[in-house]
């Protein structure tokens, strides 16, 4: 018989715990949480506190009372696991409660201890209207702090989906928020002209962001908080009745740290594709360990609940003698900002570029559904792929309805290996109320292919924002009504696609022709006809859609 | 200069079109449609009928003056090709309204003709108020007849996609609708279990539906119509005052046939995978051709418009001398019939079984998002896999939410050649108004990958419904208070999932034990402690949930 013991009851630790008991009826399992709640909803708590889950019970996936039932599995919650003693197979164990210590010899540990937020070494970070949000006890405090004050403004620091998801359930509780990002723009995993779309958004709905600033300082002063905050124009103070702090989390790694363990140079813990660290009978999943980037194959540590619970079930087959193996990580990940949904997969443009991987990108923007059919809600696409074979290395997609959908084709693809041109070929399941005939991400395949096959030259928002007027011309070819309702940029020529046919010798042929439409499909079109004319001319990716959050 | 002639405008034939001039701006490209109008919205039709849609210009797609000028494409509507003389590549056309002929030469052909409704032969298809929906002449009579006549009562004969979405628009205009269908269950590209939940739901909305039955004659009487049914119990008449003939719909192959090109055993005109007919000058997609079925590799005829969208672009490829190839269809389909949403990809298990290819299933259900947070609905998942490497080989979803979503992703990994084991591993996008850390698609990776690894036996809906309760012993495990509720089958043993651990010596060892519960996870649970302790035991596939409808 053998004996797993588990630290961290949440997503990682009480999945491995389910998984090792149905594998195994015999085996002895022991799960050790420091904290009151296993099995709890982390994704939910912001919703809980902007009072969209109405329930606290709802956030306690399982109980401990529940799973002891059905899994048969010793729970000791308000317990901490102090230390790991890898020779004689034990780990040390604290009483939360009462102080009291003990050991508990295991054969296979599995490790799966989260991440704690990061709390930037600032002053005025202890006081009583400054949080974090990790855990029940964190959003009992939160909660009870905004029912019990009802402040009036709030300040969010860090713009990760943590901060944003905060940011919109503060306003929904009536919080007038302003949100602060030491980078230069919110929601990391987002290309910025992607990230962009999103920032208008928040913007629209009343909330104040300010990135390229970071939070000094904090200090009390008359039942609030006066935030120094600093930012290319200097330090300023700001006045709020509540501070969250969502500036990231790190790996809570010190046990396995301690422990001697392999760490990784990104702070996780070092472990296999079979879920274990240096040490072959500690395992270690979620939050805490470093993966592989299933594209890049480099290191990195991703705090998702997804790879927690997949790799919870990893560890516990592999604890139980069965071996099984974990691919690496997408980092697939989503958000839902208000009205506007946020989500990426795989590599982003600025960490392809960062790792010196070459790449191309296609932006394209698609109704949700066909658009005869009410309802239909705009999205935009990026996908990133490899320049000599069109493998696809990330996808980004920010809009309404619907981006969940594309985001899991986009990630399923990935995962296969797929290029673009298989994208095209997806066979997409259509009726009026759910896509079109061809699908949105269908077109980005299309989009995609054509730059491959050289169909088509594009230049992107950034090369046509810095588009040089001695040499470029920028041509927009969409309507006069479409230009007075949206704008355009400075000094473009304009004549409509449709009309290009017949008026093409009104455009300079010495210059560059950057051809502008709403989307890029015109752009596209009208480079196909330019050039054709023997213009040296290039379509703008995305068109207006892509570049109006730059301008 | 190449010159492409095209027949038929709206879904592969426009596109082709598009594709074409995108390709060669140079190209003469000529198109002949025998209707009124070009690229309409086939699949909005009932939506139009049904006040959904509530202008009639949202139907055409584009229009015959706007086409013309964006891609500079001769369009002939209101011109029939009646004829092609492939030595001479002309085709002789006819113009609709004048009955003038004419011809015109080609370089290549492009045939998208579509397809016809099937129009059985009885008495009284011809009478006013009985009628086909394929097109905006059909779609305006509808709609005309029911604004004008007000009818109370309505049959569809056809349960199928169209015949059901009708069923429901008809409804939504507060006729009472019956619908027959020859076949012992609705919706075929379904298996019956599924469809039966599709069923249930239909006839919950007051809507008659008669499976096994078949319409015999149409006879007008007092302004209404006497239909004349025969189902297992005799022929019986009915009267409506409106009759919508939703029964499948045939190829448009008798230009291809009569060409001498060569035909499909299924009707529809063969192409090879460069959508080329018997005569490499002459191209043809969609409904009108028979392509490969993407997992059984036979020939199939597949009406759908993104596979009609797609074989366009491909032809027009190949049309224009580069080379594109079409990998075969997958029947993605998905319907939204009233408040359930129904769809396939791959192959159903009926096909299976004709076609004598080894699969096995699983049958999972699972929320669209985390149940903590709110409006979360549950799907019904069947896959489809081989049971030797657990290759993908088919999927259906009915339910709420989402289920466009999960079929998208398995069609994708069909395509990728996927087994149910890369389900496991799908990293998908995760935050609680979108799905849980474990996807639905995941949860349908491990049950499915459970099976093949021997981890789990079942028993399937059918075999628990004829279990032999002489030998068989089936156990229910939920909880009385589930039981209380949705009621389970006669005779069973009832030990809630959580006792079986201390009670299972209650259980008549001498017998196979089927384990049921709700979904079919804690069936699994069950099974994995009885089995532990020596029983001859199988879990129910899906639990009650599924066999609830099979009843
Ligand atoms: C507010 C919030 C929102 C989130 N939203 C999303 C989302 O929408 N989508 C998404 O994918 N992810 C989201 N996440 C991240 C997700 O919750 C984590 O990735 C996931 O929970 C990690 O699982 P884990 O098992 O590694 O750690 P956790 O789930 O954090 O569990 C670790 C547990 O270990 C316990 N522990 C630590 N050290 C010890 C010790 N020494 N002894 C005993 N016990 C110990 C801790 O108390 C903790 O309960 C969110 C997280 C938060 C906080
Ligand atoms: C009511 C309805 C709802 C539908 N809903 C869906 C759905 O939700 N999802 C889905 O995937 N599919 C749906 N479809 C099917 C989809 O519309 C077809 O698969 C698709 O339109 C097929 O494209 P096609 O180019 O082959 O034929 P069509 O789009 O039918 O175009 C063929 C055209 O060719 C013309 N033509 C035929 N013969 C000649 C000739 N000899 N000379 C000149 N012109 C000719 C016809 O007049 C017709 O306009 C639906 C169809 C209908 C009728
Ligand atoms: C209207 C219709 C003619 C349009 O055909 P189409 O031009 O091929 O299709 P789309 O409008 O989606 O445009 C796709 C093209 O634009 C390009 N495109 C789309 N978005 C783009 C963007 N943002 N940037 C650059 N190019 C873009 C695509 O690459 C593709 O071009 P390609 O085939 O040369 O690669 C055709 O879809 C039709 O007739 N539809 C109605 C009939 C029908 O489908 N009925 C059944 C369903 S109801
Ligand atoms: C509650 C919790 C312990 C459940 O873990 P779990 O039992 O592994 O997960 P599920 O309840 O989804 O059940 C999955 C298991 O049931 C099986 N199953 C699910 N549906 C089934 C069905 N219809 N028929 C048969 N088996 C089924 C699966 O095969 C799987 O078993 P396996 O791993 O042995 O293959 C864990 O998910 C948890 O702690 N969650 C909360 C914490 C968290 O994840 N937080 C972050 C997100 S907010």
């Amino acid at each position: 018989m053998s004996k797993i013991v588990i630290v961290g009851g949440v997503a990682g630790g009480a999945t491995a715990a389910a998984r090792a008991r149905r594998l195994n009826e015999d085996a002895e399992i022991i799960l050790f949480e420091r904290g009151e709640y296993i099995s709890f909803a982390n994704c939910g708590l912001p919703y809980y506190i902007g009072g969209v889950i109405t329930e606290r019970d709802a956030l306690l996936v399982t109980t401990e009372e529940s799973f002891t039932k059905r899994y048969n599995v010793d729970i000791r919650s308000m317990t901490e696991v102090m230390g790991i003693d890898r020779e004689k197979k034990e780990v040390e164990i604290r009483d939360v409660r009462t102080g009291k210590t003990a050991t508990e010899s295991y054969d296979r540990l599995i490790l799966s201890p989260g991440a704690e937020p990061f709390r930037p070494p600032i002053k005025g970070i202890d006081l009583p209207g400054v949080f974090t949000l990790r855990n029940i006890p964190d959003t009992d405090r939160i909660k009870r702090y905004v029912d019990a004050k009802a402040p009036k403004t709030a300040l969010v620091a860090g713009a990760g989906f943590i901060g944003l998801e905060m940011a919109e359930n503060l306003v929904e509780r009536g919080v007038a928020t302003t949100v602060v990002e030491l980078s230069d723009q919110i929601m990391p995993p987002l290309d910025v002209e992607m990230a962009a779309a999103v920032e208008t958004h928040v913007k629209s709905k009343g909330t104040t962001v300010l990135t390229s600033t970071s939070v000094q300082g904090i200090e009390e002063a008359d039942g609030a908080y006066e935030v120094l905050l600093q930012n290319g124009n200097g330090p300023e103070t700001r006045r709020f009745d509540l501070v969250l702090l969502a500036t990231g989390v790190r790996p809570e790694a010190s046990l396995a740290a301690s422990a001697g363990l392999d760490m990784s140079d990104k702070g996780g813990v070092r472990v296999d594709a079979c879920m274990a660290t240096s040490d072959p009978s500690v395992l270690a999943t979620g939050d805490a360990v470093a993966t592989l980037d299933f594209v890049s194959g480099s290191e990195m540590v991703i705090p998702l609940a997804g790879p927690a619970n997949r790799q919870g079930r990893i560890a516990a087959d592999n604890a139980s003698g069965r071996r099984s193996v974990y691919k690496g990580t997408l980092g697939t990940s989503i958000a839902k900002i208000f009205d506007v949904n946020a989500a990426s997969t795989g590599m982003s443009e600025k960490r392809l570029k960062a790792a010196g991987i070459p790449y191309k990108a296609s932006w394209t923007h698609s109704g949700s559904h066909a658009g005869y059919y009410p309802g239909a809600e705009m999205m935009a696409i990026k996908i990133l792929f490899a320049p000599n074979d069109g493998k696809l290395l990330g996808a980004q997609i920010v809009g309404g309805k619907g981006v969940d959908k594309r985001t899991d084709v986009l990630a399923t693809a990935i995962k296969a290996g797929m290029t673009v041109f298989d994208l095209q070929e997806l066979e997409l399941a259509y009726a009026p109320p759910f896509s079109s005939a061809k699908d949105p991400v269908n077109i980005a395949g299309y989009v995609a292919g054509n730059i491959l096959m050289g169909d088509v030259e594009m230049v992107n928002y950034e090369e046509t924002l810095d588009a040089d007027l001695e040499n470029d011309l920028i041509l927009d070819v969409r309507t006069a009504e479409e230009i007075e309702e949206h704008g355009t940029l400075d000094h473009v020529l304009h004549i409509p696609v449709d009309e290009l046919r017949t008026r093409y010798a009104e455009i300079d042929s010495s210059k560059r022709v950057l051809v502008l439409c709403a989307i890029g499909l015109r752009g596209y079109l009208g480079y196909r006809i330019l050039k054709h004319r023997g213009f040296d001319v290039k379509a703008v990716a995305g068109g207006y859609a892509t570049l109006r959050h730059m301008r």
